[in-house]
């Protein structure tokens, strides 16, 4: 039964857990960790990846941990998305590329919206596109002084995805938003921090170990109270961050078959674009 | 009639006004002032003093003054809800008390919610619970440099209200509402005034004399322009606070029926936890 | 056709452009600048500009520029809603002024909601009232440190417009907002900035220089890119703040023909009161 599956999953990630390629999975202290572990590409994520995140947050949610937390491995937190995944063309051409990555790119920011207990984000280092744009959907973003925030979007034909259309402007007003969304402004943690983006920013020195120290102790708090909390947050939200979801998407979906997209990824495999 | 009871109270309001328990209520230069009078006990708020307030509200709503302001008696502007309230235990058990204070605490805030003038809080030290939660929907806030703003919601195993899941997550961001309703954070006054919570921040030594100098030049405004207003500003989100307020009390009613938040409050009683 | 009268449209922009009494209109580098002209009276708007500028939006929005930008000629950004426009009463009185006044700012405000491509407003100095409240309507605000905004509706028996009873609480909090849409707090435009509503703020002496170079760039981004994503964000919003215009102008139009409206702007005109 799908309940007993799910016993299985619970037993699973108490214990070893599944094998990823991009990912690494642990629970200790009543907290799963989830690694992006591709350090030698700056933990871009490719398609694999995306579908090993979905799986991952959907064990997450359903095992017996207090928290979750996003970490990347080695220097940077996450590239964002991989572009090379718009490389590999299938049969179906560029619109089969585009719907599916669509397809996927749903699924994805769907995770976040739904997952049901509290999601921290460890930024360990810079972060672009993709893993800026769900910051939002987590309930506390902890930087090192070292990272940055960056969504080039248009520089690179594209539109905003990860519900950030929405939550940008509902967090830092509108004209903050559109610096970072539209015109490809560059954040350093203090500053996404000004604008309500990042929860706070430690010293690179100290970083890993004051923050590890707090997610620990907010791990012994009442569970149930947490999670029905954040639930309860969320519930004012999830219909509308769906919705947005489904706009961007479809949106990004005919971007991503527009020449002016192609001509703009072109230039930078061409580095005649930098970012 | 209903229309000549209200007219009635009018006159007693501009008068010497109803005796209250709890409160302190005073109309002068076109201010009405409900001020929490139980210094003794942080203004704790009983069961006694919410059905208090929400009549006082009622009627300084229909008063002929211009503004509401709600202060403190004392050091304290109010420490939440006053916890022995759920140790009176009535015949029904739990369930029935649980049930009854969720209809106290729904028809508390849906008062704030349907305040028709401008409402000013005068907070003359520190805030906990729900005296934190409901401050947006207040006009102004208007805090000493002593209060602090504190809503330790989970160390008692229980989940916000006031709005609050709805209200603190658009002033503030998600990721700094979530570090106050899920994870205890104390905010000082410089702090909440930051995040918007609170409007001015002024040196205790001066407090009263500048913010009522304030108060008394608001209140020479025009009134329908002001009152008007507000209501303006309030459609728009009507709808959606008492959606949101219905929510939370509905968990809320479920929390404390739990063995979770009985076992958190037992222990912040017995002096085990310490908020 | 309509196809061929809006081509026609983007071959007059291009070119010289119709003629406006209140406004000079120039497209230039992918930029269309709309310049409020009328210094001498600190750009205040009259019946005659608002139709004009709803007009220059149009054509605007449908011209081939990639960017438009709102400024003013002289010291001035705008000092709003012409007064005088309160001053010739038409053959049915004050109510048919009212109502007519109403139906000009709702459909000057739907410009802005309805604007299909990002919108700069380059403020060289002071704004007041209806030039303030829809800068949230702008992706960018460049402000010069001269630069006041100021929304003294109260103070002129009139209540908020250009959708800011939505829109200000929602980038400052509902506290913030109150102090300027109910109680008339001029904002520097440093404050401006930290509360959301400007996006950056220049030394007036290098203003212009560091502003039309950071424009011209950002002209030179992926043009459907930037239309489409701006698209998106508004998208989430449109319905919202269609409602919120309708629900403003509605109250507005009853104000206007108030006895407490008609005081307090006879009291400006007679220098009673001071804004």
């Amino acid at each position: 039964t799908a309940e007993g599956g799910s016993q299985q999953v619970v037993a699973q990630a108490a214990g070893s857990g599944p094998t990823y390629t991009g990912l690494t999975v642990t629970t200790e202290d009543n907290i799963t960790t989830i690694m992006l572990n591709r350090p030698a590409k700056k933990n871009a994520i490719t398609t694999e990846m995306y579908t090993e995140l979905v799986s991952a947050l959907d064990r997450a949610g359903k095992d017996s941990s207090v928290l979750t937390v996003i970490t990347g491995a080695g220097d940077f937190y996450c590239s964002g998305n991989d572009l090379s995944n718009f490389t590999k063309i299938p049969e179906g051409g560029i619109d089969a590329l585009a719907k599916k990555s669509g397809e996927l790119l749903r699924s994805y920011v769907q995770a976040y919206i739904d997952f049901p207990k509290p999601l921290v984000a460890v930024m360990n280092g810079p972060a672009v596109g993709i893993s800026v744009t769900v910051l939002p959907l987590f309930e506390l973003v902890y930087a090192t002084d070292r990272a940055t925030l960056h969504t080039p979007f248009s520089q690179l034909g594209q539109s905003p995805e990860g519900c950030s259309s929405y939550t940008f402007p509902k967090i830092m007003g509108g004209s903050k938003a559109s610096e970072m969304l539209l015109f490809n402004k560059k954040l350093t943690a203090a500053q996404a921090c000004d604008q309500g983006l990042v929860t706070e920013v430690f010293p690179d020195a100290s970083f890993q170990t004051e923050v590890w120290s707090r997610i620990k102790a907010y791990a012994k708090l009442p569970p149930n109270s947490l999670a029905l909390s954040k639930q309860l947050i969320r519930s004012a939200e999830r219909e509308r961050l769906t919705a947005v979801n489904g706009a961007e998407v479809e949106r990004l979906v005919e971007r991503w078959q527009s020449d002016e997209c192609m001509a703009a990824i072109m230039g930078f495999f061409q580095g005649k674009s930098k970012l």
